[in-house]
């Protein structure tokens, strides 16, 4: 054959590069920063290279990760219906009246009119937002929100000027992208936010978001990933906290998080949910969440409804945390959530990757964050409380953390103006 | 304020109306043909509005759904882990020597050097195509392929024109795309296709595309979703089936079918599955796959691979109720698969529900297929037969396919030539 005459770019070239994200780590082989294997069930205290450690990584903030009456409605679900059932989507074979009546008890909770399950919280974002938005449709993003919607977007919109972002809860950018869409306007427009930015720690301005909306007739969709279960006096999440969860549009939640399961829900009025229902692909064409989470599910729903003595604990291990880093010179941002932001100027991987393995060597497990997730020059450790967490894991964590900053010699004096850059405080 | 002086097109007028995928269905707020409540635990007999219908409808191929050896193992590690664990995604604190130990496993049983275990198959679908596809490269894919590649082949092109579409199963006209795109060609090419087509059952010329990938450099994926497990001596799927698996870049499958569980795998060359590990987005902010399904599906592969006899049993069944619904006059479209879908004139939404409602008066519980899917002026019967089936099952169902037949008055003369537009027999 002569076909062949150029030899063509090959598409796994760049799998032999360190390009992409985590670039470097991935061409190093590195397994200890990057995909760290923890033996151990969910807990405060868990294995790391046969070590324990106490754990500020995970999304466990109610402590239910380990509750015992959801394990056990969880084993006698597995005894009778296996981990395979149902079999098939929820509109060929995959619906129980189990399915149906976590809906009714959801959205009851998030005081919705009608609620949708989804078999996995990144499906249900892009079966959500890419069943609504039209040809004509706009969408409107905040800057910060999470690669779920940040995909579901670009595959929701019909073109890509249909997708506008605003600088992170930044009321003027988004009032100027609301003003700017609505001059030549043919069909509708949704803001997509998230309710507490898990990366930051900061929550959506969620009451200024819904006069925006309102003013410029628009309709507002949150993703409440980190709040649902932990924000609000009933832990209804941020619509709660604000006081305005009936004027958002479209609610969801992982189950991923407070919830310690997977799959995910959208609220909504019910002709909104019957159109997601019968139209997002994401459903439609994929299994449907299983019953042994469906079930366990329902048990985690009340304990999270009476889960006052779990939310109070939680926000308690975040301020006497929080309190003991700043009494230590720590920056810590100041947030109503209660992840744990606290920077530290640096900007150099290796020595960032160094301060890491000092913590872990020490008995910490916790997640770093750099640029670009963050501006170049600031570093960031990601502490993320629990309901279980003890006052003497807090205790063993500030003295870490003091150790840290006098043997490795930390500097503490964070740029403020980078912090504020973050948090769009202007 | 006099900003607003249009009434503009709210977002949420299009779920007002009937239009959008079952459109009709959604408006008549049907629960009878769409989201059906079934609840059963899988098996060949399940429970439809309090009465017993013999089942066709689940993707349940080997029978493994309702495996007690696999169930042992679900329990069990629910007794241990709960159904929260591992928490987080895999790169931060969802990864456990269980996990890698099952990708090894599955590379071996692919015959691929490496494999990546996926949280939920559309995800893995969605996170290997796009975390592969770059600026430049182009996508070409099956005209049949599913919603889930579709989507994923749309997120993945920088550019639409980089996605272009051939017709099912037809190499003339893949040949012509590949020709055409190497013209101007700067980056990769990606052919994508299926294993097995789940809805018309007929199977990838595989030996034909990969002499076309090889003659024009470009790469191939493979979703085996409904191959795997199932299809070639040892159930290692249409690569095996056609002797040409090593020749396949790309081989992926979800769980969610044989393998009666969630989740997925891609298994390809060491260098390709670690790009993915590192760049797939759906993977890196999500959830990894739960301990309670990676322990048993590491006993369900164990099934599958010495599952000769299940393999042996289900095309059987298939044999058998085809042949006898062709000696009943049924037109069933010949496939090497054991799916069956049978073909009758038909065109009339109502006539082709009465039909389905029919059958299940009637004890059988089986999926119709209608326009778009398939062409105007055909109906279809898609049955999916599992390892589990009786022959005395088989015969029922024969019996209630005959009773059809003669008191519905069915014509069974098929339009032989718009069965072949479906499969490209030309």
């Amino acid at each position: 054959m002569t076909q062949i005459q150029t030899k063509y770019i090959d598409i796994f070239d760049k799998c032999k590069t360190n390009e992409g994200y985590f670039g470097d780590f991935r061409v190093s082989e590195d397994q200890y920063f990057v995909s760290p294997v923890l033996d151990s069930v969910p807990g405060t205290v868990m294995s790391f290279n046969g070590q324990d450690k106490i754990m500020w990584a995970t999304n466990n903030y109610l402590g239910l990760a380990e509750n015992e009456d959801i394990k056990k409605i969880a084993v006698e679900t597995a005894k009778e219906w296996g981990v395979s059932g149902p079999m098939g989507c929820r509109m060929v074979s995959g619906n129980t009246r189990e399915h149906v009546l976590l809906e009714e008890e959801l959205a009851s909770f998030a005081e919705k009119e009608s609620s949708i399950l989804f078999n996995f919280g990144y499906l249900g974002i892009i079966g959500t937002i890419a069943s609504l938005v039209g040809k004509d449709d706009i969408v409107i993003m905040d800057k910060l929100c999470h690669a779920s919607i940040i995909d579901a977007a670009k595959l929701a919109v019909s073109d890509p000027r249909n997708l506008r972002v605003f600088r992170h809860n930044d009321m003027n950018s988004l009032e100027k992208l609301l003003k700017s869409v609505n001059k030549n306007r043919k069909g509708g427009v949704l803001i997509l936010t998230e309710g507490v930015y898990g990366m930051t720690g900061d929550i959506v301005k969620l009451d200024a978001i819904c006069d925006l909306k309102e003013k410029y007739d628009a309709r507002l969709f949150v993703d409440d990933a980190h709040g649902f279960g932990v924000m609000g006096p009933s832990g209804k999440g941020v619509g709660e906290h604000f006081g305005v969860q009936d004027r958002v549009d479209i609610y969801l939640s992982t189950f991923a998080k407070a919830f310690t399961a997977i799959g995910g829900v959208s609220a909504a009025s019910k002709e909104v949910v019957d159109w997601i229902h019968y139209n997002a692909r994401t459903q439609i064409f994929a299994k449907s969440l299983p019953m042994v989470y469906v079930k366990s599910l329902r048990k985690t729903l009340e304990l999270v409804s009476s889960g006052h003595d779990r939310r109070h604990r939680l926000f308690q291990v975040s301020q006497k945390l929080s309190n003991g880093l700043r009494e230590l010179g720590y920056f810590v941002a100041d947030t109503p959530s209660p992840i744990i932001s606290v920077y530290v100027p640096g900007g150099d991987l290796q020595i960032g990757l160094h301060w890491v393995r000092y913590l872990r060597d020490n008995g910490l497990f916790l997640q770093a964050v750099m640029y670009p997730v963050i501006p170049r020059g600031l570093f960031m450790f990601r502490i993320i409380p629990t309901a279980s967490h003890t006052d003497e894991q807090i205790d063993t964590t500030l003295q870490i953390f003091k150790r840290l900053r006098d043997e490795q010699g930390l500097k503490l004096n964070v740029n403020l103006s980078a912090v504020d850059r973050i948090y769009a405080n202007n």
